[in-house]
């Protein structure tokens, strides 16, 4: 099995690369990432190569499909707060990057590979109910979940056509997510764990009852390698589906910080409230009722405890800088 | 007020085109009238333009945007079954044309028409339940409902951006269907009515049992007129909704041929099961929750007695034919 994985320069491309190399799936014989930049190559047992794609390039998409790699995954998206600031930017890499790569696809007689397509809970826009259930509608209020939930119906569509095999990952927030803090409205579920882990301030926004719905970064990478293994047969003509997530108020988040780190970390979070992120964050989804990935097979995080322990773990090198 | 039909060649775009030449909605100035074939002109009150647009052209599409009408109602696309034989096609047409048209008005400075767009229930897709909630997910199980879906999707951001006031309207089944019997697999529900109407015979080729969502060209007609009056501000961020309709059985409707023109019509109805449209037809929508569309003020027709009055009134001139 060969696998080619777009957006392998990214947090989760990334982490899903060094994964793999280190620990294939059975069968994988070859591993190709590429990106916008060129992606790290990580060490491991199987071999990996590296190159630049350009997503809004039909022709160079072409060219990487022609080597008819069995699994495609792709991560490669330009953001939300992006998308929503850059209009025709987001249109042209998230919603025509999917379908050049759909297309090139389907340009290659008797080729059917399987597709794993990172979607977002971004696809959900409010009202909705708590939790929203596996079957309510799609009405995203962003740009970015417009053109991540365009692209699952094309998903879909190839699908059902033969054309591809597709699986489409609704995925949570991811939590806590590694790296300096940025200017994502979500980015403070990260920084109020992250930064006081490694001994730093950082600032809470909106209230500690705000509820939100998180994977870490180890089980998204495992939402990705079990949809390399599950068979696409039990999806039926619904490819897309939420993935299962944690849902945790800040409060709770704050008391996992408590328990792994202590008050002295727990100090370091400064309240801050800003209403315009109180306001982004209200329309988020807080709660989904995952059951059908559930069903197949997709795991969530047990606990906060467990996510800032992975967190430790993966990115600390064990140790608590506190 | 200018009004542009785009699709006024077609069935439900002429009879709209027609109706309004006639009975004009208040402040309606001008018509223009195109479609891939030059639609007739109608007599009325109201002056008409008509011309010829290909959909697929995005440089016609610009230019026709370029006469700024505060009203367009774009009803054109590739239906359901061509869609499914010619995939190309029906993106072109159907996906890419709506999207080439909301591109042209985004493209024009300070300006924001209100865009009527018709969707159809083929948005809709097996297994759900019964009545279809509005809040139900679209799955749709052909490439044109896929393609009505991701143009919804469109419709909805490109309001939210202020690019133009969106209102997507998901059409059930029109019935009674008039011309000529054609192939498409939902022809049986208007033949068997149309035809011994006009003292033919009609084939039926599924269970008497079977039910279905339907509304008369009359119903369609006003759903657009109704759109045209609408304050969009009423429908939030939520663009597309399914229009209300009357849910019947064939039983129900050849009940209504009964009374309406007598046993002997009844008798022109020929029953050959025919397993390939049953099984097409089993995975269609029989019931739909409009509750949203009714709320706004939508109106469906109230018996399949009324729909044959309707069909006897504008397209038999009154007088049926046994």
């Amino acid at each position: 099995m060969q696998a080619l994985i777009i957006g392998a320069a990214g947090m989760i491309g990334g982490r899903l690369a060094a994964s793999l190399a280190r620990d294939p799936e059975p069968g994988l014989e070859a591993l190709t990432l590429v990106d916008v930049v060129e992606p790290a190559a990580p060490a491991g047992a199987v071999p990996v190569t590296t190159g630049v794609l350009d997503l809004t390039d039909p022709a160079a998409v072409a060219r990487r499909v022609a080597a008819r790699p069995d699994v495609i995954v792709h991560l490669a998206a330009v953001v939300s707060g992006e998308a929503e600031a850059d209009f025709e930017k987001g249109y042209a890499v998230n919603f025509d990057g999917a379908r050049a790569l759909f297309e090139a696809i389907r340009a290659q007689p008797g080729y059917r590979p399987r597709v794993i397509f990172a979607s977002s809970i971004a696809v959900y826009g409010t009202p909705f109910p708590e939790p929203i259930p596996d079957d309510f509608h799609l009405t995203p209020l962003t740009s970015y979940g417009t053109q991540k939930a365009m692209s699952e119906l094309l998903l879909a569509d190839y699908s059902r056509r033969g054309f591809l095999d597709g699986i489409g990952l609704r995925l949570p927030t991811v939590c806590i997510r590694p790296g300096a803090p940025n200017k994502a409205a979500s980015g403070f579920f990260s920084n109020i764990l992250r930064e006081p882990l490694a001994g730093k301030e950082a600032v809470l926004p909106v209230e500690d009852d705000v509820r939100h719905w998180h994977a870490s970064p180890r089980a998204a990478v495992g939402f990705f390698r079990h949809a390399m293994r599950l068979d696409p047969a039990r999806l039926g003509e619904r490819r897309s589906l939420a993935m299962p997530g944690l849902s945790a108020t800040v409060a709770e988040q704050i008391e996992a910080l408590r328990r792994a780190a202590g008050e002295r970390a727990v100090k370091l979070i400064r309240r801050e409230p800003d209403p315009v992120i109180r306001r982004i964050v209200s329309g988020w989804a807080t709660r989904i009722d995952a059951s059908r990935a559930l069903a197949l097979g997709f795991v969530a995080d047990a606990s906060f405890d467990a996510i800032i322990a992975a967190h430790v773990e993966d990115e600390l090198g064990g140790r608590i800088a506190l």
